[in-house]
C-alpha cells in the first residue's frame, strides 16, 4: 500500500485508503473510583481505612462540589489514530493532558486519509457559530467523496514523488492534506478526561450544551465508555451532574 | 483573489497566492525587567522600593539558579500568520500559553499557501532524528516548487468546488494542505516564551542544542527580537545563561 | 514594630499589630472585552476590523457554549496582604496563575498576625464537609481572641530570640502560626480569574455553589471587583452564566 | 496523644510528638523506561513493536535534546506526612502534578510538630539570597529546640481549648505553626518529577545548581529513589545530562 505500481498506460499509480473511522485503543490505565475516594479521605480522615461514607455519597459531593482536584490521581493512555484536522482540535487541551504525535519530519505519512461515511451529515444550516448539519443529497456526497478521494490521491502522488527526487520529508508533507492520519499517544487524568468530554461530545440536557465535530465526538465517545467501564460511580456523579468538569 | 474565474478554456480558474514568510506581529504587551526585580522583590524585601540590588544581579541570579516565576508577571500577545504546520507544532507549548485560531469550520480559508523560497534548505542528510539539510540542486527545487504550487491549487479547487455545491465548510477543508495559511493569536508571559524559544531556535552555543524546522524558528526569531527589545536584561541573561528558560 | 524593648519586669515585650483585614491591590493590568472578542474574531472572521457582531452577544454566546480561550489574552497582576492559611487556599489554583511570595528563608517576617474580627462567624454547625458558620457567643470572641492574640505573641517573641541566637531565618520560623501576615503577587488572566471567582466566592444561585473561608472571599471579591471593572461584558455574562468559568 | 490529661500541678497537660522525618510513601506508580520509549517511537515508527534503537540509546537522545513530552506518559502517587512549610514549597509546583492535602477545615490536626534534628544545619552564612548553612552550637539547638517544642505545645494547647470552646475548626487552626505535620496526595508525571528534583536537590554537579531547604530535599530524595528504581535508564540519563527535566 503506498507503493506506486505501474498502470495500464505507463502511469504509476499510487493506491491510497480512504477510511472513516476513528480508533482509539486504550494503552494503559490506573484510574479507579476508589483512588478518588482515597486521595479525599487524605483532606477529611487521620486514616486512610475509615471510611463510614460509602464511596458514591463522597464522590457526588465532591462532583456537586466542584472539588476537581481528588479526580486527578489517576491516568489513562489512549492511541488514537485519526485524522490531522481532529489531533488539531484535540491538542487544544492543554491542562492536564499529555501527546505524543507521529512526526512528519521523522516519518513518511502513509497513504490513509478520511473520506465521510455516506451517514455523516454533510450540509451546514444556520449562523456561522451555531449551526447544524443535515444531511446531503445524493449528488452532494458524490461530490464530497470524489474531490476528497482525488486530492488524497493527488497529494500522495505529489508527496511521493518530491520524496523520490531526494526532497525531505519536512519539505514533502507540505503538500499532504489535513484529512492526512496520524497516529498519537495521548495520556491524560480522569478531571481532564471529563473537561475533554464536557466540550467533544454533545447533549442536549447538559449543562453547558457544545457542539463538536462528529469526528471528534467519536474519539471522545470511545474515551468516554473507557471512563465509565473504569470509574462507573465517578461516570454517574459526571453525568448528573450536568457533564461539567469538577 | 480566490475567486473562480471564468478561464480561456471555458474552465473556471482559481488564483492561489504562495508565499514563504511567516508574520509575527506584536499585537500587544505587558512586560518589563523592572516587573521581573519588582515580583522578585516581594520574595526578599519588605519594601518595594527598597531595592539595593541593580536589577541587572538579581535577573541574572535568578535565571542562573533557575527560579523562575519572576519572570511569569508579564504578557505578549502575538498575532501569528503561517502555515497549519506550523500552528501544529507551536500549539504543542501547552504551559503559559493561551491561543486562538482560525476555525475551519466557521470561516473559509483563503487561498494563501506556503512554498519553500529558493534559499530553504532542501535535503536531509542524516540520521531519522538527528538530520541536517542542505540546499537542493535547481532541478530539486523547481520539483518541490511545482508540485508544491500545484498541489495547493488543485486543492483550493476542489475546496471551492465543495462548498460550491453546499458541502459544510468542516467537511469541504479536510481536502486542503497543512501548507495552508492560517491566523492565530498567541498570547504568552515571559518564562513561556523563553522556554518556547529554547527550543525552537537553532544555537550551536545553546546548553541543550535543538533542531527546530526553519520555518517555526523564523516565527521564533521575531518572537525573540520582541523580549530582546521589551526585556533587554531578562534577554540578555538567558542567553548567556545557555537559552535555557529559568 | 516588632522590635523588642524592655518591658517592666525586665523582659523583653514584643509589640505584635493585630489585624482582620485581607488587603488586595491592583498592580497592574492589560485586560479588557474587547480584547476577547478580538481574539474570538481571529476564529470567525478574515478582517479584524470587520465585527458586525457587537461584543456583547458575541462574549455572551462564548460563555454559554464555554469557549474559554478567548478570555485567556489578558493579564491582572494583585499584590496581596494576607494570613498564610489564605495563601494556602490560593495557590491550589495551578492553571492560568503565578505566583511570587514573601520568602521565610531570604525575610524575616514584621510581627503582623490576623484575628477575626467580631463580626467574623464563629461556630460550626453542620458535617464536615458541608458545613455552615453561624456568630459566636461573647465568650467565645474573647477566648478566640485571647488565644490567637497570645499565640501569636509568644509565637513572634520565640521566632526574634532565636533570631537572636544566630539561628537561620528558614529555622526560626517554622514556630510561626499560619496566621502570621505574609505578601505576594499573583498574576492572573482573565479566564483563571473567572475559575479562582466560582471556587472562592459564595453565591446562592451559582450553578455550582461553593462554601470558601471568609478571609480568602474577601480576597476573591476585591478581585470580582476589579474584573467588573475592567471587564463589564465578561463579568456580567458569567455571572448571569451561573459563574461558571468558560 | 493529642488528649489533655490531668498535670501533677492541676493543668491540663497535652503531649505532643516532635518528629525530625519526612515520610514520603509511594501509595502507586505507572511508569517506565519502556512506556517512554513506546511514546517516542510514535514520533518515529510506524509499528509498535519495531524498535531497532535500544532504549537506552533512544532515552539518551531524547533528554539530551529536550524532548520533553514522552516522559509524561506515566505516573507516580505519593503519600506525603510533612510539616506545612514544606508543602508550601512543594505545592509550588504547578504544571504536572496533582494535590490532595489535609483539610485543617475538614479535620482536626494532630499534635505532631516538626524540629531540627541535631544533625541539621542551623546557623546561615553568606547573602540573603545565596547563603549556607553550617552546624549550630550545642546553645543554639538548645534554645532552638526548646523555643520550638514550647511553641509547638503552647500553639496545640490553645487549639484544643478554642476547640473546646466550640469554635470552628477554620479558626481554631489559625493558631498552629507552619511545623505543624499535615498529610497529602500528590501525583506527578515523571517528566514533573524531574523538574521537581532538579529544584529540590542540590548536586554539586548540576547544570543548574539549586540550594533547597534540606526539609523538602529529604522528600525529593525519597521521591528520586522511586525514580531511579522504577525508571533507571530515564533516571541515568537525566542525571548524566546535568539534571534539567527534559
Amino acid at each position: 500500500m503506498g507503493e506506486p505500481r505501474q498502470g495500464d498506460g505507463g502511469w504509476t499509480v499510487t493506491e491510497v485508503r480512504l477510511i472513516s473511522e476513528i480508533e482509539v485503543e486504550l494503552v494503559r490505565a490506573m484510574a479507579s473510583d476508589e483512588a478518588v475516594a482515597e486521595a479525599a479521605r487524605v483532606s477529611t480522615a487521620k486514616d486512610r481505612a475509615a471510611t463510614g461514607r460509602p464511596v458514591q455519597g463522597l464522590i457526588g459531593a465532591l462532583m456537586r462540589e466542584r472539588h476537581g482536584s481528588p479526580f486527578e490521581h489517576g491516568m489513562f493512555t489512549f492511541r488514537v489514530h485519526a485524522p490531522i484536522f481532529v489531533f488539531r482540535e484535540w491538542m487544544r487541551h492543554r491542562a492536564g493532558w499529555s501527546y505524543n504525535e507521529q512526526s512528519g519530519r521523522y516519518t513518511e505519512f502513509e497513504p490513509v486519509f478520511y473520506v465521510p461515511a455516506p451517514g455523516r451529515p454533510l450540509v451546514q444550516q444556520g449562523k456561522a457559530m451555531d449551526y447544524d448539519l443535515r444531511p446531503g443529497s445524493d449528488g452532494q456526497y458524490v461530490t464530497a467523496q470524489m474531490d476528497l478521494e482525488d486530492g488524497c490521491r493527488e497529494a500522495y502522488e505529489r508527496y511521493r514523488r518530491m520524496l523520490g527526487e531526494g526532497i525531505a520529508r519536512e519539505v514533502a508533507r507540505m503538500v499532504l492534506p489535513v484529512s492526512t492520519y496520524s497516529t498519537m499517544y495521548a495520556t491524560c487524568n480522569p478531571r481532564s478526561l471529563m473537561h475533554f468530554l464536557s466540550l467533544r461530545t454533545r447533549e442536549d440536557d447538559a449543562a453547558y450544551p457544545s457542539k463538536p465535530q462528529v469526528e471528534i465526538e467519536w474519539a471522545a465517545r470511545q474515551c468516554e465508555k473507557v471512563l465509565e467501564d473504569s470509574m462507573p460511580v465517578t461516570y454517574a456523579a459526571w453525568h448528573a451532574n450536568g457533564r461539567v468538569a469538577p
